[in-house]
């Protein structure tokens, strides 16, 4: 039985670009430039310590105070995040390595990472009084935002496209979502959902209250760095679809240094993508800062088969500025790093999974990671 | 960082038919009358309050006094339980219940309740010495104890029978299992695995080291009793499949009184089955004591699709003991239910989770629960 809290510490979003401040409403982008908005707490009044978490829910609630809900009766949990930081002395040693971890986001609710913003922005659609969510997807998320809007007794809408894992399909109606299959990419998908959300009022989570949507992402890096006490890691990798995370991930680590909570921000942040669908990866080797679309996603890493990602100039920032990398594994390397994490540490991950774990094989073999390094690798 | 503890409080094995007792040694079953046996702990030299738990994992191992293990070097831990005891208030609802709740084991790193037996087994065969693991298994036994062998760095063998899903056989082999398709039944499959833990003396987890290995479910009841604030729910509703799994929780709840951590067991215990193998419903039914096995299983249930229950006489015994029963859904039924639990609570499970849904469900119709019963149903 959690108290009541009403007060909310988000004061404003704040653009990426322009830096325009605009109050803390339902709003997608920057209306001056249409950049990308993040929230800003008042850090100086949030009064925290590793001793404030003792006896708070094992939960991505227990951090609120840094996530933008301004009344705890709003909350839909389904017991969402405080995954294991699994430190994996097998793979470790068979790849050489003393301190690796993983971070195990598959033991969700709905079984991936998404259910962290599908929690909090189905939490804030009842704040803002939507009458429906939705959200454009290649899989996991619909099962996330399908899952909390059940709970929330709200309707969803999902636009997928048509190739969509069945299972995951099932999963998706089961909770009771209605699903609107797309004949194209998630990018067609997504661009569809945007319309949707402007004819029938549908808040598209990951379009129509982004800012709020994402800050779901970033409990992964509290995560990490109360499970590491309260440090950082070394180096982190992250797996890059839309760039949302990883961008999350670095805001987070961030904000933990802003309320005092960590000494420094000393992390390598490296993002993971498929070779078949790597625009942000072929940026970064070509030095460049703008990211080239992939038209035609083609791998097995479906849920992060993300052509067009919105995040991807910030994710080449993000990395550039920690001296991390954007690296690409082919197909072939995503299943055999499936195996060796399933075989050592008992791990069994779809292939976005296998993105992370196979960059960090390349990254060793390229003797590109000190044995003594602390590296987490997210299993999203 | 646990601290080594070398000492265990495990006595003897105690005979169900004939009472002889046998030390705590590798054994199947009992060498006077073949019957199953149970491990007897020194309840009396346990110290345990509820405080000892503050500090302690939110796994399995956190019981450890009541856990079949000498050195706690010897534990393979994947970060096995402390699931989610959740509070269904929209199913509750729907349904007319005030105090509804699910203990969601889908959240299990092998996504089964299975990773209870199989932590404590697995961790069990290195103290035994043992050079290989395996098991009978419908599927998720499989998973669970592949998944734990890889991380114990033991061989594991498989015997499942050929018509399993095939994503649960992929997942399987992913953890580095062997796999042994049986053109036939799960009981078929477990006759197998007997010749082969005989001929090839592996550790057939379920059959070579059965009392061991069922030590791990009962930690289900030791978590609904922590979890509803130590005391036991007015009813537990249980799939059954070989029957195990409620003997232990029947058993967990007695350990937790006899070492003073709940006042007493007031508890009516409920089994579900698939009505397409339901021999143990079905001889609840007849007012029957022995089981009579079901030939050919025919349920989308496959997980819990067991013909010849080896603990069928005893779940008869415990359900009547404290007036509960054992009832059996249609696989209607249990589609119906999947969706309820999803839709209301967002909870996804398979179709052997749909079991105890379907089952509240027909005993709420039926006018047989309280609006204000505690009620858990598990979904494993």
């Amino acid at each position: 039985m959690t108290a009541v809290a009403k007060q909310s510490f988000a004061k404003f979003l704040k653009c990426r670009e322009c830096g325009k401040e605009h109050p803390p409403v339902k709003l997608a982008v920057c209306e001056n430039c249409f950049a990308p908005v993040d929230m800003v707490y008042d850090y100086d009044s949030i009064q925290l310590s590793p001793e404030s978490f003792t006896d708070r829910p094992r939960t991505i609630w227990r951090y609120r105070e840094l996530l933008p809900i301004t009344d705890t009766r709003s909350i839909i949990n389904l017991d969402v995040g405080y995954t294991p930081l699994t430190r994996c002395g097998n793979l470790g040693e068979v790849l050489g390595l003393k301190n690796l971890y993983v971070k195990n986001d598959t033991v969700n609710p709905t079984y991936s990472f998404k259910d962290r913003p599908a929690s909090v922005a189905v939490s804030k659609a009842l704040e803002f009084g939507d009458k429906a969510v939705g959200c454009a997807s290649t899989g996991n998320l619909a099962g996330a935002v399908a899952a909390h809007a059940g709970k929330a007794g709200l309707p969803c809408y999902v636009l997928a496209p048509a190739n969509t894992e069945p299972s995951k399909l099932s999963q998706i109606a089961a909770y009771g979502a209605k699903i609107i299959a797309v004949n194209g990419t998630y990018d067609d998908a997504n661009r569809l959902a945007v319309l949707a959300s402007e004819e029938f009022g549908w808040n598209i989570v990951n379009v129509t209250s982004r800012p709020y949507y994402v800050e779901g992402s970033k409990t992964i890096a509290f995560e990490v760095a109360e499970q590491l006490g309260w440090r950082t890691p070394d180096q982190i990798i992250i797996p890059v679809a839309s760039g949302a995370l990883l961008c999350a991930i670095h805001r987070g680590f961030h904000q933990l240094q802003a309320v005092g909570l960590i000494d420094g921000v000393d992390v390598k942040i490296t993002g993971a993508q498929a070779a078949g669908c790597s625009p942000v990866a072929q940026a970064f080797q070509d030095k460049a800062e703008a990211v080239t679309p992939v038209e035609k996603p083609d791998t097995i890493a479906k849920s992060i088969a993300i052509g067009d990602p919105g995040d991807g100039p910030y994710v080449l920032q993000n990395v550039r500025s920690t001296n991390g990398i954007v690296g690409a594994v082919t197909d072939n390397e995503i299943v055999s790093a499936i195996r060796l994490l399933a075989q050592h540490e008992g791990i069994f991950t779809e292939p976005a999974g296998g993105v992370t774990i196979a960059l960090l094989k390349r990254l060793v073999d390229e003797g590109k990671i000190d044995a003594d390094e602390v590296v987490v690798c997210c299993v999203t």
